[in-house]
């Protein structure tokens, strides 16, 4: 059984009833979030559900100990402060129970709308049998309309807006919500959507590295006025249980490939049909073309700093705790585009 | 008359009818956008509305001509297009109407929240006395959940999430959107909320340039794998009229400064509690002096962008069209701040 995902079952305790039933395949290609969430989105519940029906089957005769891998912080100001207050999720730890509230979690899969954050999560519901068909999953962050969230049993679904500032933001709230809460062997996930480059529309990309605009695998940061540069590596075997559970469902193209991230829809993606862009068709095709023969599948706006957060954090591999995976559907192939191309995100 | 606001009516036509009533102090300093839109708001409404009412007056004898400056493009890709869809907006040439929908729009105040822009709109609609007290506005971009925007006769009111990637991606579509609609004169102004230094929670920083982390006034693109530096100079005289019409409002200290804008909220803004720190106070101290010490006033994460795109597009100046700026109210003052500070968003 792939260690990464655990024995999982919808409690986000190892799993050893043996009414929790088996998902038939029809179950798993349909819902909301099958139009929502593009394949991406099902990939990542296969891998869920097949990890349940582990714990549930034969395979499940020793339970799996899950008490080693606490998301931890890389703050030593944090031990100081009374009180922690998560600003944009109107959340904090003077004011709610974080433990009670997210101590099961188990999976964590953000993206950029609320609204396919909000079907996304029914979807994982139906899919895990968790609570009636037609229950609704409020909004946890109702104080607030910078980010929605979202849960059902073990999984936390949240929105990040768009672009890095965005997603660093909740990010950071994200992992001290859950280090708060005491959660162990976390997987954080990105699901969303990209521009592919010499891709069908609808291949799922599992990012290997994120890289820059520039192709390179780091993610620069101004700290206190001094350039920062951090490591933007995904855990390889998370990668490749990913990989697995695509190719067992056997729906959609999915490869492995290399990410780029851009601080800029238009003229940093190369788009032409921007208020602004002073190149070339021609000049975008050589830059598409050179990002290709780099090992780029597709182009998004969040990749390298979530590589960034889960890397300098400590959060993938086996003896520090949760790990960062980034699944993304090619919405649109951008390579053999030879005009203005969208949408991409 | 302060020629960048021009002699504006609540039709975006120049105004001569005599039923236009003239608004009390009163009306001024209530309504919902006063609390959701802090002081800045009220600032820049103030100027509107000091226009609409210089423009019914005795002064406006002589109707003001509205003829020469059109929203410019820097693309010369658009004019080959057939249909241009602004994704991020769900409106299109090909389905909406634009001219119709936004030929007579004025002035564009932008900001981070869905629903302070949503506030944003009824205040404003209440003060330029347009419509019923109690009427909805609503939001022109049902079809998707990234942006927000509503109108009142000729303000547009638009949400652009957060962080330069963010509302970036909004101006793109924005200023396209006006370049269709055929609007002349318009000025821009994002109305936000900010980290100061050194000033008293509640005050309004108008910005005179933009920065990046490093204090330099530009802002940095890749493009095509280059990179670009854009200048991030605002529009003095806009400064200057919108520091007059606080001056005459005498409600809340108003300055003139540099602004600071950083790609991230945590460690890019010196806070000392995000999951990543590691730095000091005292080191954050040293960084926030420096800043101050180079005329900057307060922190943000859209300003460098919003500067950069209205030069870019050739957005300033009395012969090439609409204007930018930006009104920010410092929620907290960073600099005495012993702990970590917020909410400067």
């Amino acid at each position: 059984m792939p260690r990464a995902l655990g024995s999982l079952s919808a409690s986000g305790e190892p799993e050893h009833s043996q009414d929790a039933r088996r998902l038939r395949p029809e179950e798993r290609s349909g819902g909301p979030a099958g139009q929502v969430t593009q394949p991406a989105g099902r990939a990542w519940t296969r891998s869920c559900s097949q990890e349940r029906m582990a714990a549930t089957g034969a395979e499940a005769k020793e339970p799996q100990r899950h008490n080693g891998c606490l998301v931890r912080l890389s703050n030593p100001h944090l031990a100081t402060m009374k009180e922690d207050l998560l600003y944009h999720f109107s959340l904090g730890t003077g004011t709610h129970d974080f433990p009670a509230m997210f101590g099961d979690v188990k999976f964590v899969c953000v993206g950029g709308s609320p609204s396919r954050m909000s079907a996304f999560i029914k979807y994982v519901a139906a899919e895990l049998g968790l609570g009636r068909p037609d229950e609704d999953h409020p909004n946890i962050c109702t104080g607030t309309d910078r980010y929605a969230m979202y849960k059902a049993g073990p999984v936390l679904s949240v929105s990040h807006g768009m672009g890095v500032p965005s997603i660093a933001i909740m990010l950071h709230e994200l992992i001290k919500l859950l280090y708060h809460a005491r959660c162990s062997d976390v997987t954080i996930i990105r699901i969303g959507t990209s521009g592919g480059i010499g891709l069908e529309p609808g291949s799922v990309v599992i990012t290997r590295q994120a890289v820059d605009a520039c192709f390179r695998p780091e993610f620069e940061q101004i700290i206190l006025g001094k350039r920062v540069v951090r490591s933007t590596d995904l855990d390889e075997r998370l990668v490749q249980e990913l990989m697995q559970c695509s190719s067992e469902l056997a729906e959609f193209t999915t490869v492995v490939g290399n990410t780029m991230c851009t601080l800029d829809f238009y003229e940093g993606q190369g788009r032409l049909d921007g208020a602004l862009c002073s190149y070339t068709e021609k000049d975008k095709q050589a830059y598409l073309h050179a990002a290709h023969a780099a090992g780029i599948r597709n182009i998004e706006m969040e990749s390298s700093v979530f590589a960034a957060m889960c890397s300098a954090c400590g959060l993938r591999g086996s003896a520090t705790g949760p790990q960062g995976a980034i699944l993304e559907t090619a919405c649109q192939p951008t390579l053999q585009d030879t005009g203005a191309h969208r949408p991409p995100r």
